[in-house]
């Protein structure tokens, strides 16, 4: 593999990088891969103040780098940075977690871990373990669960501006069915959102999520006190969790016989919106499906997280049906996820589909992670892929980086599709962030850390 | 954690090595785990010859450390050497083999590889590496299908030996329904098996398996002569598929019409018995559990493998049904498995464990790998405990290996049970490869190679 030569902020954004570059121009679940797969076996990477100038062979674009510095990752595959659509990061340190199915392990493990999020210095020490592990997983952009305290938003924030990331996070909401010492109030929840929403939302690369747990812990009036933010803010988004366990759907029709099943309890409080992502939807309904088509709103897909809790087996092709598609993207759902490398959340994405008799092809696999993770969150326009104009985030994957992957991939990098799609599934299945090699932020290395 | 202060070879197989030691005396699945579970937070185990000695508290045994050199690992948990009941060496470059579910994965991918180990060199190269990434992942004895090709076993066995490795191994007997170039016939495969067990057989630490593959890809008559290597040397295992997946099981039927199932084509050809390893057993009936159960042979759940190629979830609480049980260990199966890890496979035999809404402890999982394993192999009187008198196979594990686990388990080495199983849960999920500080065989340091 090529050594990078740069160091971080070395390159001041401006840099050209070589190597097999591999990234989508459209959804491979509609369109033929063939079509949709953009692959340029000797490529280069022209990224200037960040971003994305231009992007092709190496023979065509060399001429081109002026005194830019060159990397040069031959023998490497460079994708899109990964994107992660549901993550905890004040469960950073309670994974794994033993014995519980979701209710019994919030209640357990996941509200006493995270009443320690009141302090900041706690918090802030937390937030940059889980941005190094996020980096070292070439994952760039992430959808985060704070906890219900503004400083763990601020300490969140504040460590994500520090490293110039695109990130997205929110405060949680939550004012009933929660010990005390974690609960606020719908008002409190509004006023305190609504603060983070004016100090953090747009500034720079971060923005905001307007995030109640789930229904079984808010009441009606802060679901739509929450909604009031969105119509307040319509640029802000809505994260919050939806159908992951068969108890908790039952739980939801209880607190809410007034409504049509869980979904409907958003949706009537003002919630399903094209700005709306929803964690898991491993219970969801057709009907449920196709409203969230109708909405515009999106499912993080969190395979390793349905595993570990039992909850079960997502229907991926349901969501991804032509006839009424919802946007998906995957998920670590850390802490309940096991890791927080989206490459084994393919992995296990995979094993999802096998045990449904489908297959999730690799190609598939790497778009969920990359510009389907981008258009869930309505950020194709910035990310995802190697658009020229889109910001220079991307991730270097070294195919050998093992003994085990260097024996799978002894011809290294292919020539032709049928073998990229090959070797792309070693790394779907073997490849963990192991196969991160680098990962850059705006054209500047981020991981690893120094060279 | 503390440094090895031995090199391979050093210590002579006479050592003494300090930490926190855990193992089992009997079965956590039908005992209370308080009753069987054996931790001693600072223990000493002695080890003379490359057999312990004694175990117990440093403070009770330091007086009896002689001249041996004392290796410290304070703050690491020391387990018994991990026991894979069921691997493929010649799949070693194949694993991650995309899309197909059993028996198409076998015709597209497996047969073809398969064939490249008539080359007796290429066959010696796999198996070192092989080696090293059993031993990288504290596997201390496998249960291996060779290939069909005697100089395939020669050459896992001569890789083997030189490691001082206790092993057991096999070659293919398969004479039908495959590819001409791995088929052998009836008689050839007793006459070479036969050879083969005569050659290595009880060899230093080596044994070995009469192996069909599958009874889809053997004769009636080659099975028969199978049973009949069975009874001429009756210390030899038989090791094969069973009950894999539905279609399998389906053709099984189709091939052997006047047998009562899968089992019972086995059954009645002389092949269930105590020194009989059955692979998977995903789809087998009440009373085929039962039946395994009365003839005292063994299964080996391989959850990695299951999920990969989409088989399905083992009831290992059957199979653990007190009433009729049955041995069972843990087989990583690669390459349909798709990791060397023992630790990898016991975090996803959680999940099918979750999904099937049964929950799987931290002890009981260990136990799978150690000295349950050694049951199902019938080499409990030699391996799976610290018991003295047995083989001194056995393996350091840094809980604090990566930052995350650091944080996960902040306080070490724990005092109580109960957070021992905190703990070691942490490594059935996150720890993976990575929480194999290293590898003693004989009590002589076997990984890493050099210190």
């Amino acid at each position: 593999m090529g050594q990078p030569l740069a160091s971080p902020g070395f390159t001041d954004g401006t840099v050209a990088v070589r190597g097999a570059l591999l990234d989508f121009v459209d959804d491979p679940f509609y369109k033929p891969e063939a079509e949709v797969v953009r692959y340029v076996a000797d490529g280069l990477l022209l990224v200037r103040d960040g971003h994305i100038e231009a992007t092709g062979p190496y023979q065509e674009l060399n001429s081109r780098l002026g005194d830019r510095p060159l990397i040069d990752h031959t023998g490497s595959l460079i994708t899109p940075g990964l994107i992660d659509t549901h993550i905890h990061y004040p469960q950073t340190g309670m994974m794994a977690a033993y014995g519980e199915q979701l209710l019994e392990w919030l209640n357990r493990y996941t509200f006493p871990t995270e009443r320690k999020f009141a302090d900041a210095d706690y918090a802030r020490q937390v937030a940059e373990l889980f941005l190094d592990e996020l980096l070292k997983n070439g994952t760039t952009t992430a959808l985060v669960f704070a906890a219900v305290f503004p400083a763990s938003v601020d300490a969140f924030f504040e460590a994500a501006e520090a490293r110039h990331l695109r990130m997205i996070s929110g405060k949680v909401m939550m004012d009933r069915n929660a010990p005390d010492y974690l609960c606020d109030t719908a008002q409190s929840s509004y006023d305190e959102s609504k603060a983070l929403i004016e100090k953090w939302h747009g500034r720079g690369r971060l923005l905001y999520a307007v995030t109640p747990r789930f229904a079984a812990t808010s009441t009606e009036a802060q679901l739509k006190l929450a909604a009031r933010l969105l119509d307040e803010f319509p640029s802000v988004y809505l994260h919050t969790h939806l159908s992951e366990n068969v108890s908790e759907v039952a739980w939801i029709q209880e607190l809410f016989p007034q409504y049509q099943g869980y979904l409907d309890v958003y949706d009537q409080t003002g919630l399903v919106r094209s700005r709306s992502l929803f964690a898991h939807g491993v219970q969801l309904t057709d009907a449920e499906f196709q409203r969230l088509s109708e909405a515009k709103a999106a499912i993080s897909f969190c395979p390793t997280s349905n595993l570990f809790l039992g909850s079960g087996l997502f229907r991926l092709e349901q969501a991804k049906n032509p006839e009424h598609s919802v946007k998906v993207g995957l998920g670590t759902d850390v802490g309940a996820g096991t890791s927080f490398s989206l490459l084994q959340t393919t992995n296990e994405a995979y094993k999802v589909a096998q045990l449904r008799g489908q297959k999730l092809s690799a190609f598939k696999a790497l778009f969920l992670a990359t510009l389907g993770g981008a258009r869930a969150l309505c950020l194709d326009d910035k990310l995802g892929s190697f658009e020229p104009g889109k910001e220079a985030d991307f991730v270097v994957l070294d195919p050998q980086a093992t003994p085990l992957l260097a024996l799978r991939n002894e011809g290294g990098i292919p020539a032709t599709l049928e073998d990229l799609e090959d070797l792309l599934f070693s790394l779907v299945i073997m490849g963990g962030d192991r196969a991160v090699a680098a990962t850059y932020i705006m054209g500047e290395l981020a991981y690893p850390s120094s060279v």
